[in-house]
């Protein structure tokens, strides 16, 4: 298992009039924690695009539990589960507030592909190593 | 089962730079679709919000079948499958582009809440009476 | 002179929680709107790109007079001044509520640019063409 | 004159097929730039907003010299060049990329107006205390 945490503070663009977070700029939240997920790895999203690779998402499910509030410094806890097998890759996105409460939870799943020609593909074999610590064999 | 369909024009504000609409983007479809099924039943979210009733979204599940592009004209098609019976609501998104491809689809749930007191509630009963037409009583 | 209208429906996502419409939303109207008077006489943005032109926006300037709010039907007059004798073009909006007040000025000035080697262009012929019977020439 | 600087990191949401950063986005930058330099003082815009005073914005000016781009670090350097005398606040704000070029500046205007009657009033004391020192009397 693989897990990071990032911070966001939440600024008035975010709110909307029933005073809290639209709902829709949750998906952000999600990208922003896995972008810093892979950062943290010694990777970054842009090199995978370099690498000619791209990771649309297919699958989002978000539920709302609490709502973030304006200047709310938010906690976005990243997980990925499993270490994907093929072209495709779920991340787990826990948000939580100052207090500690759990505001929103969201699974996320993207397809690795080929920007050119647009095929499925596997996870690039360098970002693959350096994520197989964190999932030890099992025997 | 009660349907009514929305056409969207995609700015470009809503592009990324994977040259397809941005992902997070698509809950505003669900909503902009949602507001319009309810203001064709004589009805606007704004006249509910008036009553002293919120609507949170409580879960969201989007599927991501094709992109949608830059200047595409989107059809989002919205669908009420049941009536409610207590506090909860369900609305069925399909979003089409202008060759009739199924893009995307959505379900959103939302709760009807007093905004005094946030406490769940009922769907109104003047809606409710506006949609009943189109979930006949089975016998 | 070139003048057109457009109108957008003010969905939840463009309101804060000051209960109206976020002020940096306002950019995505002017753009709506040039895009529509650029449709209007047969032509798309989207047809210039596939030129290999970008109109990248270099100055905004913005007055906001009064708010608009949830669910307004607001009006976006976009208006040409002046045929652009160079890489320069300047788009002025207005925008306006349903009672017909002015909530809203934005002046945006774009460039033309040829997407490969980024260098500023003129104006496609084909378009200048079709703009060409509203600027009349004096003499 | 009063000074901060915040970092901002570039996300997918922020950039447009144009492969940059959407010009509609710099508002937003402004924004949290504001809010940092109130927080850095010792106060909040929600500490302002809890007093029952709003800042609305109701004069934006940006000028567009280079792109940001996906995964840059942004920096935002907000100014306050002038201790406001009446309800008109005005900040003067200058992004820049790592490699330390000016991408964008931006001026904004902001009222001070009671939330309740929505009528203009001056900055709030405890606030203005707070600057008084980054403005030395000249005589």
């Amino acid at each position: 298992m693989y897990t990071t945490t990032t911070e966001i503070r939440i600024h008035y663009a975010l709110t909307d009039q029933m005073g809290v977070v639209y709902h829709g700029h949750y998906a952000q939240f999600y990208e922003i924690g896995r972008g810093e997920a892979i950062r943290e790895i010694g990777y970054t999203y842009k090199d995978i695009e370099a690498m000619g690779i791209i990771m649309p998402v297919v699958d989002i499910h978000s539920r709302f539990l609490r709502p973030a509030k304006y200047d709310d410094l938010i906690t976005v806890k990243t997980t990925l589960r499993e270490l994907p097998a093929h072209h495709k890759i779920v991340f787990h996105s826990e948000i939580y507030n100052e207090a500690g409460d759990l505001l929103n939870t969201g699974d996320v799943t993207l397809y690795f592909m080929e920007a050119k020609g647009m095929k499925r593909c596997e996870m690039p074999k360098a970002l693959k190593d350096k994520l197989q610590k964190y999932f030890p064999a099992k025997d």
